[in-house]
């Protein structure tokens, strides 16, 4: 596109950060803070987003001093990005402290306090952000001791410290609820900054805007007019290096917890009435307390669960899950989850929708498909098997929109036959997307809670999937083996084959 | 596309011709039988579409003998195409057969009887189709002698001898009353085949499709969720050697009565029950009936006329329309007309719908643009000017569907923009539409009406034009002179300024 285009992306709507601010990154050495964290920072700071006055305080115990640590965290941009400006790099490097720490020590929270202290008269600093990039079990115990040693409470006006979680948020109702109750006695709500990265992203960002912007798919946007939403959530990958995580959490923790129900949250809702994150949180908060009333009677016939096997692929051997790295040969954990359920609201009542996501697949896919109905009587219908018409929003690798229509074949006696209109998002380089994280740390930095989860939405959340969980174990729910590499177990296509339907993800 | 595909394009349907047929080409030396009529012709015998048995007999006076005939079809052919194949030529050079024949002799159509009568047994012809490529004022002079030398009761089975007129279809109500009058003293309505070429467009049949087979367009069309419906055919090119046709007819006449109100008639029409010809025309007609039937008494603020004036453009002059050959230097005929008019039934009470047409206007561009209402408040709508939904047909020069919805701006606030998905079918070469002839001979032989003009079409038509002619002069409408090249009249811009909207052909 031309220059001008250009220059808006380059800073879009004029966004910028007028707050002097101080942000504390705890796992400031680890591969968050490499990977995500800090190239975010590089990216805002080469839009000249961010104020004159702000430090990035990384903590970490891994290197002795900033230099070292700017050296490797060069080197992350450098292989992250390839090609790094050193200017910008430069200007972002003289922001950034490093603060050797160790959770353990109160000593080191002590002076801790001090540095930022000290920093914050210089700089007149007003926010300070808490940004816990760590392990889930220090969660608790470092928001403790930011209290107790006093880090919430210096040189601040109106309270502004913030906390930042990464997910996991617990690992089950109870455990969340444990968590919960300890960060709400130190930070209030409003103040709880709980990421899950996925809402960073452009195409789920653009949901709402999509639903509520458009009157066309407004009009449809409702069980008189569609038959069925899909939302599937493919990875080729295995579980890399995080088999000790995963094996505890499976597919169900990992992608459906939070990742899949946020997104359906944002499709199903009914319309907030303004865009304040409150409004919306509330709204996403009624699909998840539908979610948690659900009855799992029938889970047995709406439920398939899968683990990958391994598989020769081009005379390699691909591992099964059970060989994988930090995982128990004998483990019984779901690598792959299909689940179709209902909202019984006036809006979706009778709807089925089919939610799926797996480790190991035939190709890396994120998608949501709306498919319409064709239950009407119309002329042109007399024509067997014509295919509905269906909305595409397609979350990764592709960013777009795609809408399946029928038209007239040419020089045909009007056979009809399905054709698609495109917007691809990311095939256009003024539409390129930004990192999740970037947005997410803008947005986290700005105040503005509207892609980070609330409290409501994850104990909700968690109530669903304790429930299929329980109920899983209760009915034994058999645990099929998957080649990797492949579109998943067979009985995942037999559950939309009963209703009539199939996946949309297939070619 | 591949291999498959293009065969099933090759013959779709695996649609072919049957009975043997003989068709009588009057004109068969003018242009339209060079450039579409025999053109079709090789298509359909590419295409492997026609029976063993048939002949067409083109009746001319240019020509001595056969091999001449041919040589100037081959020719043209090679004109138009650029490559020929000659065997598929020769394949159709073997049906074509050349009668010297004059409109004025008697003695000629004797001649043409009996040779019609002689071949007929011959091989076995079931259908003989008469088809009028002349001037308009032979139509009824041709037919009544078609009559009068018993060409119409030969040898056939079942009276399958059928009638095709060209276009113009008389010139006013009354003439065109006349005409059908002694028609159909000849031959019964359904075996006559009124042409309007732009039925044939591919576009163009895909209306009904694009409307009836896909339940998302279906549910909107109607006033809740239209705003208006533009259609707009513009040209390019000026009168070129058709000036003195043109300056009795206008674009009102050469545009409005056939082609633009045809097509209106296929977007607004109430949904057939069937898919027979009788039914299609039965709701295209109520549709000409409200157009007839409409109040015409602000048509003072409802049209603009205007007339192409000479233009300077790189250097070279383009002559005005007074200038041009066969034109009177001082017309007043219109060569662009813009026109604003309601339906007033219960789908488009309120809508107004918008025409336009004209000659030397910038750019040659035909398409149907139905813009969305956006009447409701949704949070997202608070930002100002967002644009409606659109959905445009485009019949040419590109044909295809495209739909402009709104999206976020990646990396914005919320910024809302309007992009579009596109779906090209001109662009695939699976989808290469054929000529418009090709479809219309086609049917025409298949004796399928659904693409020609019903004398109850053609007669509130004519109606409802007559109307606006008479209403113009009562009024003396202003005639607006446009630049050569240009946008059209300003005040056809003004004409939807006023209402708040605009033309949605603008760059």
């Amino acid at each position: 596109m031309n220059e001008t285009l250009d220059k808006l992306y380059k800073n879009p709507d004029n966004k910028n950060i007028e707050e002097n601010f101080q942000f504390i990154l705890f796992g400031g050495t680890g591969d968050l803070a490499h990977n995500k964290i800090i190239p975010a920072f590089y990216n805002l700071a080469a839009k000249d987003i961010l104020p004159n006055q702000y430090t990035i305080i990384a903590t970490g115990r891994r290197y002795d001093n900033k230099k070292e640590y700017l050296d490797a965290l060069y080197n992350s941009l450098v292989n992250k990005k390839g090609k790094v400006d050193n200017r910008i790099w430069q200007l972002l490097a003289d922001h950034i402290d490093y603060f050797q720490l160790s959770f353990k020590d109160d000593n080191d929270f002590k002076r801790l306090k001090n540095n930022l202290e000290n920093k914050a008269k210089k700089e007149k600093v007003s926010d300070r952000i808490f940004y816990l990039a760590t392990a889930p079990n220090f969660f608790a115990e470092i928001a403790k001791k930011l209290k107790s040693f006093g880090l919430l409470d210096v040189a601040l006006e109106n309270n502004k410290a913030r906390l930042v979680i990464e997910k996991p948020f617990g690992h089950d109702f109870k455990s969340a609820k444990k968590l919960n109750d300890t960060l709400t006695n130190i930070f209030s709500e409003k103040n709880i900054f709980r990421i899950d990265h996925y809402l960073g992203k452009e195409m789920i960002q653009n949901i709402m805007v999509i639903r509520l912007s458009n009157p066309i798919f407004r009009a449809l946007w409702n069980k008189d007019h569609i038959d069925n939403i899909q939302i599937y959530l493919n990875e080729s990958e295995g579980v890399k290096d995080r088999g000790k995580y995963y094996d505890d959490a499976g597919v169900i923790k990992d992608m459906f917890q939070n990742h899949i129900l946020q997104v359906l949250s944002l499709i199903a809702m009914e319309e907030p009435e303004n865009l304040t994150a409150k409004e919306i949180s509330d709204k996403k908060v009624e699909v998840f307390k539908e979610l948690a009333d659900n009855d799992l009677s029938n889970i047995d016939r709406h439920i398939v669960r899968g683990q990958y096997d391994s598989e020769q692929v081009d005379g390699e051997k691909i591992n099964s899950y059970q060989e994988e790295k930090g995982i128990d040969p004998q483990s019984k954990t779901a690598t792959f989850l299909a689940l179709k359920l209902f909202l019984n609201n006036e809006r979706w009542q009778g709807v089925p929708i089919y939610l799926k996501s797996g480790k190991r697949l035939n190709k890396k896919e994120a998608a949501i498909a709306v498919e319409f109905k064709d239950d009407f009587h119309s002329a042109y219908l007399d024509q067997k098997n014509i295919d509905n018409n269906l909305l595409l929003i397609k979350i990764q690798p592709e960013e777009g929109v795609s809408l399946r229509f029928n038209t007239r074949k040419p020089a045909s006696n009007n056979k009809i036959i399905p054709v698609e209109m495109e917007f691809c998002q990311s095939c256009q380089q003024f539409f390129n997307s930004p990192e999740n994280y970037e947005g997410l740390i803008y947005d986290m930095i700005a105040g503005d809670k509207t892609l980070f989860t609330s409290w409501e939405e994850v104990c909700y959340s968690w109530k669903f999937i304790d429930k299929i969980q329980a109920k899983c174990e209760e009915e034994n729910i058999t645990l099929h083996k998957y080649p990797a590499l492949s579109q998943g177990p067979d009985a995942a296509d037999k559950l939309l084959e009963t209703d009539g339907r199939s996946w949309l993800d297939k070619d």
